[in-house]
């Protein structure tokens, strides 16, 4: 029997989880779909109010894809109803609210995935298989390269509770899924170097951050709100065995060659083409989680850890010294 | 409205397009299915008998994926019902055949397509839109490599026509797109360097094809039925302003150093997942052409072209000289 | 006339001057060469004592490649003598010393240039061309990879001035050079992951340093005493208007594909091969600014601001805070 | 004691000769040279006529560089005086002079070697290495491109053989380097798609020659005497076990990215910054051969076998068939 699934949320993520389920994922099936602003959306689509969805004893699961400010609060009603929930991050901006909200989870003994879909794509994975293998040894180092093709609109940047729990928060989650290990110690470097509303919005649009891990190894990031040339996601990790990186995906590999140079594709741009593969096997896994009833691959704890960590990180650019975790 | 598609013969590539139209492709549903052998396919599938589907009046266009002695029959058996038809290669074996059916395609007027699904590869769909927007110039030389990662099984072997006409069809049909020319001369190279089965069986699995255009210009074609590293699709084009190359596709892009070298995937080793885009965007084009009722991009003649070129290619070997077409 | 040179010290480096200049360098020559150990050095050198050398008057700029806790004595007794000096790095472990050498140099007149060879290296040259010809727009990060393919002896370690003195002041000289701009606040996390002697002899050999520069911009280094695939030497640099970067050197550029996977040579392994156009191309500047009498590319003042950012990692981490210059 | 090389002819590629032994050959020193165009070159050099070099009994050996049509004249001369001797490809445009000139080599018992430089590359000695090796296994085909950046002038074309025994005669000895198998048939598809002088002067400079060896296996070449792009050489290698290809080199690797699209620079463009090492290493190799009594590594017969190729080859496309070795 598929699992039946609600979806809170039809903007863009929404409708990836949804047209991911439908189409690709006979597994499951959207049955119930929650959405206030359903102009564009097609008519025919299951929409119902929230609380029906939440209380229908016919859901199975929910898929919380609204604003980050209600995801708390959806989470724990979503929990209290006994439905098992895969939430997009972050879990809230505050980390006491995160705490609450855990606390709920645990209680009602549901799976709740964070959406870190990252940890999905298939370079990434490859590369977490090779530390797992052994085949870096201890590892010593993790450096993730975060730039994005351009900055997100300033509503957007208002309420996204700054770079480092908007943005930052996917890399921090890459470092901890790499090293396996906790982060003790965090150092930001950061400035908002492009000016403009980012500036005057009070965030930051460049940053450097050094992670330090319970054994002394590191993680370095660097994030840029804006590269003219795309999206840029790299990771690489260095170890006493050896070391590996990915580089990012293009369209096609074609190259050309002139007078001129030799000339090839741009990355791929856009999150959503980027990350394809990343979005259809996270849901996949937590499909099959549900199903299975075993653990969810990205739990509420890394949704936690990953906040700390950049609520970390905004203090030591506020305080201008390392923030010990 | 959606096109109403039937299809004949739901093997690996029937499958292909059968999910890539229920599920990729909104405009277009698969109606009926015609298919003798259903072991191990969904019950619930539309199944009916070959002539019903061909008859159906409920049924705008029809897609033949059933063994290659049965395309020209159903071919024309779809024309003259007035069906447009999406055929895979070869159309025959036969050049008098295939020209018979092509006869019946055009005073029917149906719209007849063939699968050469390459040309929808993002990265030979990149290569060529270099040369129509004369980036390469006037084109010299277009390099074909392609090899599969293993030949195939003996019974297949023996119903294929061939290597030339079973393999090396779709090499002879890329360099005459990327051209946009005609092929006047031909000479092939070729042994069964493999040994056992394959020359047992007459046939070759090693080639080295040499093309004449109209205007002197040549393409290369370089095959094999083994390679041990996987399936090696690769196309060069090199013209009087440029030359531009296109490579095979990984899993993944990770490098792996250690003491031991420098490490990387393998090229995607099957077919499907190779060219898992240009099945879905040449049927994407098929039904679009369909419901705008404007030319189809790959055309019978294409067919033709092709098949004249490998059956010529079969000859010079035969004959150890070049052949005029 | 050619310029008549004398070298200190005919160890490693100085070998490789003494051969640039004798064999590829036509407008100079090695006229006189001083070294207290001349065991395994071929008897027909035209050695002399040191004193000799530096008071003849038949020589026209002197190399310092002595160890470095001479340079600064035998800087200044050249400067004394009106010769022109190239002197390797670094010219002291102290910054109050270094100072002393700097103000005897301008006090004479005479051209010193420093022996940071990368910038003449063919990939940095071209990073530093595209961020001078406005490529990469307003510069906004440099990131800068520099590990060694094994420790040097723990002699060696002893006297180096530790990791940031010894290593690392090279990718700082590196940061300021794709910069062009100083730094005004360095933090750096550092440890022993690899243990033993580096361990014991107080030293470290991992370590992430972070530059922040005037007009905030930022640079990252990552340094490893020990990379198991040989020597990393990379470099990156992004800015508003691109990114441009620059990987390793390899001994040849083959491509090895079977089962196992896809293979490739590693970086060439030792600094000598991977640096061999970089030393050759700097000893043609000192000497082109010697008999041009223009400003050498590599002054002492790099030397000094170079060095003021490693005296501040080495604080920054005994502090465990970012230290301001 | 050192090797006495006197240097018959003193243009481009004599001199690279003369500077590699006098700079970094320390085995050997050339003694004279003979050189009847002495305008741009410096007046201090040993020249002398021919006939004194060949007849110096303090010369040990002899390097041809002088025009294609001295070349079999000047090795017996040298063979008859006892030199040992380095020659320039072609031996000769004629099969029987060259076989004149081997017999005479063979009678008098002095080693020659021709200059099949590109065999010394550091790309191409790797993959013959990894066939040696038997990482390739049976190898079935050698797939060569060798495009030159832009034709010669056309006095040269006129006395030069045209483009198969001028330039394809480096492929065709380094197919058979590859191989290590000789070649027992020859296809050639050529054409003057350049047009101009070339044409006019009845030359090709367009081709694909196909080869087949003993045991079946295939080699291709392309040729071009234009490539816009530069100097296009690059060699792969397919076998039973695997593949091996050689790529370019690069004046550096840097890549650049911005909105236009990822940058890199072109292939080396001149035959002798591509070339270097290879002069380097093949002038080593004959100056050993000579100093330790061993065999050349490219003998009289390699010269005498890529030429009867050659021949075949031009004779092939005047046929308009494949021509029997």
């Amino acid at each position: 029997m598929k699992l039946r699934i609600g979806i809170i949320g039809l903007g863009r993520i929404g409708k990836i989880h949804y047209n991911n389920i439908m189409q690709r994922l006979p597994e499951a099936e959207v049955t119930q779909v929650a959405e206030l602003r359903r102009d564009g959306l097609p008519t025919d689509l299951p929409f119902v109010e929230i609380d029906e969805l939440i209380d229908n004893p016919d859901i199975d699961a929910v898929i919380i894809c609204s604003p980050t400010d209600t995801h708390a609060d959806f989470v724990e009603r979503c929990a209290r109803a006994g439905k098992n929930v895969f939430c997009e991050k972050p879990l809230d901006l505050s980390l006491h609210r995160i705490r609450q909200t855990l606390q709920v989870v645990q209680e009602t003994g549901i799976k709740l995935m964070l959406g870190f879909n990252r940890r999905f794509d298939p370079n990434f994975l490859k590369l977490r298989s090779l530390v797992e293998e052994g085949k870096m040894g201890e590892v010593q180092l993790v450096k993730i390269t975060s730039r994005d093709p351009g900055p997100p609109p300033l509503a957007y940047l208002k309420s996204s509770g700054g770079m480092f729990l908007d943005m930052t928060i996917h890399d921090f989650d890459m470092a901890r899924y790499m090293m396996g290990k906790e982060v003790v110690q965090v150092y930001a470097e950061a400035a908002a170097l492009l000016g403009g509303e980012i500036e005057e919005a009070g965030d930051i649009d460049t940053a450097v951050v050094t992670l330090k891990f319970e054994d002394g190894s590191m993680a370095v990031i660097d994030n840029s709100r804006k590269a003219v040339y795309g999206y840029d996601q790299r990771v690489e990790v260095f170890g006493a065995a050896g070391m590996a990186k990915v580089d990012n995906n293009t369209p096609d590999n074609h190259q050309y060659f002139n007078e001129e140079g030799a000339q090839a594709s741009l990355p791929l741009n856009f999150f959503m083409d980027r990350y394809t593969e990343s979005y259809l096997t996270e849901m996949e896994a937590f499909i099959r989680a549900c199903k299975d009833d075993v653990a969810v691959p990205v739990a509420g704890e890394d949704g936690l850890q990953a906040a700390r960590i950049a609520v970390a990180a905004l203090q030591s650019v506020r305080e201008g010294k390392p923030i010990q975790l």
